[in-house]
């Protein structure tokens, strides 16, 4: 077959899979990966992956090549968040109706899956391959061995799943014309753990843990193990809590005890975790166009999101899904038009959740510990198990729906005046199981038209 | 002297000034650029360089270091713009007071004399040097010169004045946590001519000629030599007027007959120019921090902008003259101090001026044809008139005073909604002339106080 050699960077969450996609469709596949082959170690500690949360996006993308059951074996549903406030006392908000949630996987395990299918596959993975440079007119990738070789590799096309700090984008952003942005936020995260206790999971483990603190907070997400993934978000630098301020054991521990109690209690490691583990740092990418030639950028490398409202690897497994229907669709001699509809139906959608990525750490950390919030949510839960087709709350628009994003993230803003207009009643705390819900769908129909 | 050993990158307006400046205060400075000399040639024609149009803070900074006059002598004012409709008729609009007056002068001229100004001064400049890649951490420069050889420099500071497509700013955004944003506009741009015609000057040399048609303009600005240096802003695509649907000497001249008339019987060498110059595109540039260890952006950098408000140039000799009375301050002992109260001083101007940049390409290719515009430019100006303290034009407060580009912002917000309310009136194009001016003023004034 003609244009059917596919050059992919980066062996990620996002390459691994596409390389699955495409390999079923008889091509013939490489992955370039500048880490060392993860299972040949003992263990995959980063100290710096924020657990993954799938949801329905993710799902669909993994049912397509037969992966579903294999995957939710190693994943653990969850619910909803549950709240804990400085007391202890912990509040649930369901995500969606009853049975729907989100899977929790850890990132290493569910990478060294795909890495496994995609050998499977017969896709040919070259790791401890570091991309140090791509010629896009001439379609030719460089790259650098651990033992000091040098390869040159030239496939029909190269796709950049190489992440955040894409090789392949640098090259295309000494293009002309090429917009860019890189935006990071003023918090980092670190990652801690809670480990099991007497043998069973420390808390509720079909729940996302929430310890929203108004300009930090720290989160839990549970693990097959039995233990959960913690990761701290806290501002880097400021007047109140933030990295640059916790310096010693005292400082952590008066930190942790005044705001975290109730984990602070299961986190017997924390010390070590906090001053072992790095503080990272996170960043929004958008640029456009995705494509060069016969490059193309998918994934992060082309929209790396914040992780607040969990889509970051949802999203780019959806990219794959869209692109193999547009490769069935026009078929690999026409990759330039398979490329050109790629991006031009995806970047719309991308911004949209790159968007909602940041606006949901204020909702998180802030909005989630206000019982007027609490409230709204139920009556969006009221008005969509009433109302199914009508009113679609957005985190279930987002999670639970194919929906584009950029579709539910106008419908969002609707739906989010109409709320606003609600949620003034001064009384709303004591009325909001009374109101008319015929006439807040009267109103949201009425501000469709406008 | 210690830490006075300063690198420079890039010889084009920023880095010459800023070489006399630094030099001037007894510094030892090194100007690194990739060009050859330019003074070794016959004749700068790089085909793509806009005139630049100096104002008060460009003249500022040359003032302090004496050479307001003699840059004076090679620069020619343009009192105000000269707009020419589709029939050749013209209109002429002050662009301030009496005597008030942008100044053409060449790039390549400009850049010349700074050149031998700073030589003179002292600063060692070395032509030929291609930056690679800069060593932030280490405060390493690496060059190439045209014969292959490589160096090092290792400066005490080093300054890039090296414009949008920085190689310090490279280096800078491969740290964490620094923020970039680079966007083209829609419009490319073109490099024409108007020779003299009987030895004279073909058209008014005393302003800048606009020929606004819409979603695309020509411009014109004057030169010592009696010719005018035109340029041309279309849409690089799209369905009307545009580069891409201009292709042979047949489309040319047909879009110049319609829209250009009267300038295209002054274009004897059109074809020539068009076919051979290259159509070029603009940028914006934003980030921060501009600082990264001992290195500090300045200029185009950090803050490159479209070429709307004829502010470019200025603003960077406006960075220089800070960066000047920082270190007056806060003396060269003390760099990181001054480098990061310049950062801090100056992000909110160039943020400022980078956005009027953009802003004022819809004003000069769209609004100036129209003629409730021309009212309202008049209707600022008597206000300015009457209450010269009080309402001072956006354009006069950016252009003719140096007040920061942040507060001229803000102030030029507050004024457009005073003048919408103005202009809403359906009468006003009979009544302006008997407005109720104190009444103007005082709701700005009340607008100030919200």
């Amino acid at each position: 077959m003609k244009n059917n050699n596919v050059g992919i960077i980066g062996a990620g969450l996002i390459g691994s899979l596409l390389g699955i996609y495409l390999s079923k469709k008889g091509m013939d596949v490489s992955i370039y990966e500048k880490r060392s082959d993860q299972r040949k170690k003992d263990k995959a500690q980063e100290g710096r992956s924020i657990n993954m949360a799938l949801s329905d996006r993710g799902w669909k993308a993994l049912e397509k090549i037969g992966l579903k059951d294999k995957v939710k074996d190693s994943s653990i549903p969850m619910y909803g968040r549950r709240i804990h406030d400085e007391h202890g006392q912990t509040t649930f908000l369901s995500y969606g109706k009853e049975n729907q949630a989100i899977y929790s996987i850890s990132r290493s395990h569910f990478n060294q899956i795909l890495i496994e299918e995609a050998e499977k596959e017969g896709v040919n993975l070259c790791f401890d391959h570091r991309c140090d440079h791509v010629d896009i007119y001439k379609n030719e990738m460089y790259f650098s061995l651990p033992d000091g070789r040098k390869l040159k590799k030239v496939p029909d096309v190269i796709l950049g799943a190489d992440g955040a700090y894409s090789s392949l984008r640098d090259a295309m952003q000494k293009q002309a014309r090429f917009n860019y942005k890189q935006e990071y936020i003023s918090h980092g995260y670190k990652e801690l753990s809670i480990p099991p206790k007497d043998g069973d999971f420390a808390m509720d483990p079909n729940a996302l843990h929430i310890w929203p603190r108004g300009t930090f907070m720290l989160i839990a997400l549970p693990n097959p193990d039995k233990s959960f993934t913690c990761t701290l978000f806290l501002p880097f630098e400021g007047e109140k809590v933030c990295f640059e301020k916790i310096n010693d054991e005292e400082d952590l521990e008066s930190v942790f005890r005044t705001y975290f109690n109730d984990a602070y209690r299961l986190m017997p490691n924390l010390n070590e975790e906090f001053f072992g583990n790095p503080t990272s740092s996170l960043i929004t990418i958008e640029c456009y166009p995705w494509v060069a030639h016969k490059s193309l950028l998918i994934g992060d490398s082309s929209h790396a999101m914040v992780p607040f409202y969990g889509q970051g690897m949802n999203c780019g497994f959806e990219d794959c899904f869209i692109l193999d229907g547009l490769i069935e669709k026009f078929g690999t001699t026409s990759w330039d038009l398979v490329f050109e509809k790629f991006q031009k139906i995806r970047k719309p959608d991308t911004d949209a959740i790159c968007q909602l990525a940041l606006d949901n750490f204020l909702e998180m950390r802030d909005s989630v510990a206000n019982p007027k919030f609490l409230i709204r949510k139920k009556i969006e839960a009221k008005l969509h198990e009433l109302y199914p087709e009508e009113w679609i709350p957005l985190y279930t628009m987002v999670t639970f729906t194919d929906l584009s994003y950029a579709d539910a993230y106008a419908q969002g803003k609707l739906q989010d005046e109409v709320m606003d207009r609600v949620m003034s009643d001064p009384l709303i705390t004591q009325n909001w199981q009374n109101l008319d819900y015929e006439d807040i769908i009267h109103q949201i129909e009425t501000a469709k038209l406008v």
